[in-house]
């Protein structure tokens, strides 16, 4: 099964979690999280986020790489409880970078700014 | 091509954007964040977290759900480019949540973790 | 001036850049900051203290410490911007601290969360 | 007593909780996070980042400034623990902020950068 069908049926398990389709506080991470509001796992995002900084820095330096894994599984995990809560998928955040990738001269544009930015630092 | 793949497929692009397979700094965004090495992206996946945070906050608000799918597409983008400077791919992650998904109890040991904090708060 | 109220004076230099106190977005990187509103300082404050991270992880590993005292200041000057747009001062972050410090049980309160949290993870 | 005074003081009441001047991690939330080690209070410092925006953020709907004056002093308050770690301090941090304001010319170039940055946006 590829990545992205795996993503997809992992938001399916997501979207079963919230309370308006039966999830329970009381028996499920997510349903807690969906059911306590963005701020519970919109934190969460910015705390994977410094812990994956942090597992790649140790990289770097002779670290595990499977902790590397761990904790982006963690920050994908929350953006998309974040993506369930309004409305929206793992799917649209694909088909967001498939779009990006099939614009031709996105990158370069991404480039021409990046390298302003350098050569005025 | 069918979208399922699409994260495995842009995990490629990204992998031939490494100065080893001949990416050009000089003409990729991509090739260029992996020449400067890891406090470039990793910077990013920082940033790209907070813009995620302040996106959502706004979409409470009503505040465009496009851009929530933008920012989270940024984070996602930038912790892939992550993964292929160490080695590791999208379907790494993706293996990981499986996993986890798989594991009965799993969800249930992340919540009495969450609920012993909330009764010490 | 002695340099203990350094932190009080750089507050009011900040004050002086607010848009309705003459600040020239043009002149001024805090004018600039404060004109284009909450988002742009917001954003920084995400940035700053992952490179605060990075830098700390950094002096793990024979790292210069100037410059995480750099990504400190960076941190704490965001901050600052973000607390004249909404009307306080660093003297209230401070006076908030000292409340803190001041109150016996606070630390141990703390203290126990934290464990709690350890015996359950 | 001036701001800084007091973050001198809070200072050294952190230097205090340091297990090799007595810091018991079983009395001591900051002599615990400095016995776990720098990931302890590093993870921190990102999340307190991260409610700091989500606090500023609710203040743009009416939310409680005195909320984020409160995150504003844990993120600080968790820079200092790392200040302290890396045999640094506030002052360190105030003399560069000072240092950086009484360069004249400074903010002038971070404006050119950042008008640099946005010209190319």
């Amino acid at each position: 099964m590829s990545s992205t069908d795996s993503l997809d049926r992992l938001a399916a398990v997501i979207e079963s979690r919230k309370p308006a389709h039966g999830g329970d506080p009381d028996k499920s991470y997510v349903a807690r999280l969906l059911h306590k509001g963005p701020d519970a796992f919109l934190k969460k995002i910015g705390e994977e986020a410094t812990e994956t900084v942090m597992a790649a820095k140790d990289c770097d330096h002779g670290g595990d790489k499977t902790k590397l894994v761990g904790e982006v599984a963690d920050l994908w995990f929350h953006s998309m409880i974040a993506l369930a809560h309004y409305g929206l998928s793992p799917a649209d955040v694909v088909a967001e970078l498939v779009r990006r990738e099939g614009l031709s001269g996105l990158e370069e544009k991404a480039l021409r700014k990046a390298q302003a930015r350098e050569s005025e630092g």
